[in-house]
């Protein structure tokens, strides 16, 4: 990996780009060459059920999608289309803050995929997941 | 298949349960023993660019997730835990509402997997996907 | 889709190119403008359990992906490489003949994504799956 | 994790008692309380091209599921059933032999997931993969 060429500032204005992103209130919380670590705050907004208080799959599979588009960003400078994304849902995520962490497992000519956990304030692991993305310019 | 579970209604009542499908707009389109169709409308907090106006990525995880596991529900009468999810996404997803229709693949006493076809309002295919959920009561 | 490119004896000719297809013993069994049909007869090398006797899932992963591919290659006259692969498995395959059937989900310009059903002889669905390819001459 | 309960004699008999593996010429090559690593000697009757000699992705999918099977074996110390499979492939496997390392991600009560890196001789990474196993008991 070369350094990364986004610091904390640059992502967090790429990530405040989208107005969905602003919605969640996702936050740029740390960037090195060769990680990236989103966090969402929790609010009774993001749901799925409201007895279990869980936050709702699709939540996670934004983050999950972010947290994996935004390493390879760093890496090339630009946010990346996604190609597709798998994420494996491990515990249900109670009330609580999320933090996502995501590593480049290959960065090619045409595409890249990176890899992400997904832990709660008590660090335990809710969800993993990878995406795959163009990063070719043609 | 059995005949289905739930009606349209009942399918409404169970996605309005969830705070964040509010927020999305999810509306229960259709139902019948194969098959569930949700829609979304389009608007501005939803995008992922400004440039593009893309729906975001986690829009559509969420609306392949909620429609492969409604209809599993419509089957079984309530709504499953996500085992994990894949979602291939074929075009950027333009201003517009999008429509997904969820037909059963395989159902067993322990797990069922449910595909998913989410089209624009041109007809044209967006993303594809497919779910599995856990339906054991134990 | 356009009329299919290739006939059966072509496909043949295709899958025999591979000599790990030879020695799966992988047969064209059907072709068509929309779909492709191969078969895998079963036989005592291809198990990964003595006791259960069961086809290995290296084996339904090997015919996934050929049957997914082939599909494309009907499109566009030549097998492609493939991008990624899942597999969803539904039952352990018993001692006895599989089916996988494909059909194109989706194909772009770069990329085509095929879904394939995978079968025994009683007709109940052993697995199922997707893989993605490069399409793209460039 | 605890221990392994594995150590690589007792793996490697896992491996043979399957006759697909042992055609494959698969080798447990280490074992510890957090990898498994399985290695693969190229050779002719496991290519899919014979222009790009290139071995063939269902032998691939094969050693990853093997190897992601095998680092929950080592935990809880016998085979497990596989859930559902998915592979990245990032570079053609030229000729040359091929060596997996996995890794568990979530052991739960119910399913673990396992990730697993396959390497050519340079070194270079050729797939990446996980899959999910079914340990529970019932």
């Amino acid at each position: 990996m070369n350094a990364h060429k986004l610091n904390l500032t640059q992502l967090q204005a790429i990530i405040d780009r989208s107005s969905f992103n602003r919605w969640l209130g996702m936050q740029a919380l740390a960037i090195d060459h060769e990680s990236v670590t989103l966090g969402i705050q929790w609010r009774d907004e993001l749901i799925s059920s409201p007895e279990r208080q869980s936050t709702h799959g699709g939540v996670i599979a934004a983050l999950v999608d972010c947290c994996a588009d935004y390493v390879i960003a760093a890496q090339i400078g630009r946010p990346v289309p996604t190609i597709d994304l798998h994420i494996d849902y491990h515990k249900a995520a109670r009330p609580g803050n999320l933090t996502a962490t995501a590593r480049i497992t290959h960065l090619g000519s045409s595409m890249g995929v990176a890899s992400v956990l997904v832990n709660d304030v008590h660090s335990q692991l809710i969800a993993s997941g990878r995406g795959m993305y163009w990063v070719a310019t043609h």
